[in-house]
């Protein structure tokens, strides 16, 4: 019998605590990155630009922490924090009852992975994410899970962009779609959980059969929902119990990002039923 | 007909001035990390953490600058650097004469993608390394080709840690090893080269096929000679001219990094020959 890891008691009882399958992601850009979706103009004139990020995501935590059982910032978004901000970062989350994934997408080999998880540690994460292209899986959650408190380790298995079904789908192992061995390496290596997108080519069946090999103890994290488009209703009934749906822009960017959550987490949880 | 891109103009003249076709892999790494292959302590008694990192890279940079062709810090050894840190490392690898590689093994989707471009053009890095599996190469060396200067973006190809076997050899596209398909990739959307390991299961025919595909214009960036023990002759006689060797270990925590690296530079242009 598989135990549950760490990771997967703490984020269950996150998700009980908070009647929330909601995670929110964290994804502040600065205003000379792009003209939409930036982090609002207060922040800049009043904090130095990875402050100003750091402040708005703190908001976000604080407004929306009623209704989020995790949050994820995305590393390419906060890649200038320093060990101090990540620090403030986690422990908000901390505070606010939730779960911190950092979305580092962690690829590479040898003790450099060793390196990569020692800082995400220090910087207080309770799990980061992996992309499996490397291999390294193996060694890479023996790492993870030797920390204390044991560290996460969810794995990018099936993405929703349509330029990932070349080498995810369209490739084969053992007349397999590439994705299905990727499930079957976390169930082997014990991680802790799947990233599936929820938009565009995913169907229903990919996530039943990601779902059938990795069994009812994994995390199905599944980003795309809102912006993105996807569709939670399919996934959530789809996806089995142990499930986060991440939704980004459309809570953390809205007017009112404290009711943008509550009515995601409640829209989901009735789609739960 | 395919022009070289800018910075295969730049890395080649760099090549070409110094008369060599060494890369130096910074991965400055601290006591608490590891036991061995740590930065001296010298450099922790006087400075902070990621200030000490920094001094150790500049001094490695200034000692080896006259057999180094370019400068590949390791994203997951320097995660801590701030924006000001990694423009004094740039800076100091520019006025070296020499081309500097942020291997940062970028993986994501859509606006993501270029927030992390945003910051490694900021940070002033002439080009970083990419993981294909997800997809979005095309878009990203738009994007990474669109800053001024224009930024090189090298793809992971076909790495040489034996757990990789599974992910890049043995899954197929159109019956093909799914790592001639990134080559193919790395051709059809003029990325600017290919990361190729040269130790374990990498043959001599795997390096030629990929040559093949991606013609002569494209850089390949070997790692693993050194510390990990690869073969650097079969690479240099089989790799075609554009060819960058980088070696880690076995110059930055070695007791001479000066005379290493020039050992090292000799070594492979007597292989040239």
């Amino acid at each position: 019998m598989i135990r549950v890891s760490k990771f997967i008691e703490k984020i269950s009882q996150s998700m009980d605590e908070k009647r929330s399958i909601l995670c929110i992601g964290l994804d502040p850009a600065l205003p000379e990155q792009r003209s939409q979706n930036i982090i609002p103009s207060r922040y800049i004139r009043k904090y130095r630009t990875s402050e100003a990020k750091l402040h708005f995501c703190l908001d976000i935590i604080e407004q929306t922490k009623n209704s989020s059982a995790a949050f994820k910032p995305n590393q390419q978004y906060v890649m200038d924090f320093s060990t101090k901000q990540h620090q403030r970062m986690t422990r908000a989350i901390r505070k606010a009852g939730a779960i911190s994934i950092l979305d580092y997408k962690l690829n590479d080999i040898g003790d450099t992975i060793e390196s990569a998880l020692f800082y995400i540690y220090k910087w207080g994460y309770d799990a980061t994410t992996f992309n499996p292209f490397l291999g390294n899986l193996e060694r890479t959650v023996q790492i993870a899970h030797s920390y204390t408190p044991s560290m996460g380790l969810i794995v990018l298995t099936l993405t929703s962009n349509i330029e990932a079904v070349r080498y995810q789908k369209e490739a084969n192992i053992a007349d397999k779609p590439l994705f299905l061995s990727v499930a079957e390496d976390v169930k082997r290596f014990g991680a802790d959980g799947c990233v599936i997108g929820a938009t565009g080519h995913v169907t229903i069946e990919d996530i039943t059969a990601i779902r059938e090999i990795v069994g009812n103890k994994k995390l199905l994290l599944i980003p795309g929902i809102g912006t993105q488009k996807g569709d939670p209703e399919k996934v959530i009934r789809n996806g089995g119990n142990k499930i986060l749906i991440n939704v980004s822009r459309s809570i953390i960017y809205s007017e009112t990002p404290s009711k943008m959550a509550e009515e995601y987490c409640f829209m989901f949880n009735k789609m739960r039923i």
